[in-house]
């Protein structure tokens, strides 16, 4: 157990799926877009700070993730993005756009549009996860 | 020498600076913002598509870039994002963010704003970098 605890502002806005290779991964409540949060266990607050254990693992964590977005969610076009303007904790967003979605081509972040998930469609969407991200993903009780 | 050709966009957006890490170094030309752009060589369009190598490249260049941003040029955050819905070939953002910049806290995609650097002003950055990044920095003539 570690005494880090998830900024106020992803843990409202988003669904905590569980972890991928350590890092917490959410899901954004936005069903018109595969949105997840890569979220390290640590205290600083850029990439290029994180000890080379944790790049790895970060590094390891998008890639997965990015995958299964393109292969399983069929999502065109990946993007991925820490940015942290807003919320000072290192996240780290990989999101699955499609052409036909609410604001592409511009970015997600700042573009309004959206509606919540149904507890059923999480419910799908982690099962999905575990089939496809294997072992590294551990689903939240 | 490789066949790979920068795209169009980018070509006419940026100043080639050169390469770090192998890939290529371009700067926006918004003299309001470090705003960077590294491209890796390679037809592939996902970051987890790439090589393990050009991968672990990449993340070098990035991890190398970020610091210099934050602690050279005093940036107070770092923005790194590969987007990629406008411009396919795939290129990673490395942006320096101030508190006080056009479009603070927004992200600088689509935010209009900015003015042209000077050539002075472009000569005095790759200095910089020269001296900050080392050899793994090459310069364009």
């Amino acid at each position: 157990m570690t005494d880090f605890t998830l900024d106020p502002r992803l843990a409202h806005d988003c669904f905590t799926l569980g972890t991928l290779c350590g890092l917490r991964l959410l899901l954004m409540n936005n069903n018109q877009i595969p949105w997840f949060i890569l979220v390290p266990e640590t205290s600083e607050t850029e990439l290029f700070a994180l000890s080379p254990s944790l790049q790895k693992a970060t590094g390891q964590a998008v890639c997965a993730l990015s995958r299964v977005t393109k292969e399983t969610l069929n999502a065109e076009k990946i993007n991925v993005a820490a940015i942290g303007n807003l919320v000072s904790q290192l996240h780290i967003h990989v999101v699955g756009r499609f052409t036909t979605d609410y604001c592409w081509p511009a970015p997600v972040w700042g573009a309004p549009g959206g509606t919540p998930y149904t507890k059923a469609e999480v419910q799908h969407l982690t099962t999905t996860l575990k089939t496809h991200l294997g072992d590294t993903f551990l689903a939240a009780d």
